[in-house]
């Protein structure tokens, strides 16, 4: 699939993460996808073949951090730009998924959320790791970190669907995280 | 209403409680509740007006640690307190009220859940206070340190009804509060 394909795919996932957002994932229709995007049903299922197909990938993508730490880049820098994406999801949230989670966890994708939910862990460590060699982290232990700032990330993006947030809910977050590790 | 009324109350809620976690909110009727309790319509009537009335309850109650901290109690020994009943809430995860939450908070009850939210924080802002009031705790910022430990929990609450957890995940939430406190 060439370039325009891979647009269509990101076009595709970018309005199904808008729907899921609002309905969930079980409301959420091939039929709603064609009318957002503007394809025929031939042209959705061409590129996915359901909604489950779909919601997998968005699960699935992550801001990737490899390529930064390889190229020896400061584990601050980093940090900094991860805190700041996190912080604009907390806020935004009419954008959390949560609820479509729990609804696709309920069909049982255990697999799939323990893949994932280790490589978001394995991430964290990852670049804790890296900063304590670089010596620009302190010294703790990247597993007990990284579940507290995957955790808590998760309970905030929870409730942010129940209550309002203030500004401050979400800067609190950004500095106990950085308060913890630089 | 006697002691009579209290403990028919009590076990109301108490059966209330399992089929909330188990069911979520929309699903359970006041007929299931009258099949788990032996009580009759009317008897049932007679202690709450409907499923709401009761989960708002639920929700509501909460362990006291004001009295303990009038008598001058150690707020290490309450702390740990807490603690332990928080572990053994994180590893049921049958237990978890946490889909209930979504449902009973998508038909529209916000001002309840931030009281709810509210009370929780100022109950563990009281407790940090007094810890360091009593020389006990270090000086952390009370808010914000209250806030970790209210949504790391519900982050872990609602993913413990995603994923199989293993005790370390309990353990480190234990051990992080407690290394952020005393």
């Amino acid at each position: 699939m060439g370039d325009k394909g891979d647009k269509t795919r990101e076009r595709i996932r970018t309005e199904a993460y808008r729907l899921f957002a609002e309905k969930g994932f079980k409301e959420v229709t091939m039929t709603d996808l064609c009318q957002r995007t503007g394809l025929s049903r031939g042209g959705l299922y061409r590129y996915y073949s359901g909604t489950a197909d779909i919601f997998a990938e968005i699960l699935s993508e992550e801001y990737s951090i490899h390529g930064r730490m390889e190229e020896g880049e400061s584990a601050r820098a980093i940090l900094e730009d991860m805190l700041r994406a996190v912080r604009e999801e907390i806020m935004e949230k009419e954008l959390s998924l949560s609820l479509a989670i729990y609804e696709y966890a309920s069909l049982g994708n255990e697999e799939l959320f323990m893949r994932i939910n280790q490589r978001a862990k394995d991430r964290w460590s990852g670049l804790i790791k890296y900063g304590i060699n670089t010596g620009e982290f302190k010294k703790t232990d990247p597993d007990q970190v990284s579940e507290l700032i995957l955790y808590y990330y998760q309970g905030l993006r929870m409730w942010s669907r129940i209550i309002p947030f203030q500004e401050k809910t979400a800067e609190n977050y950004v500095r106990t995280v950085w308060e913890l590790l630089v």
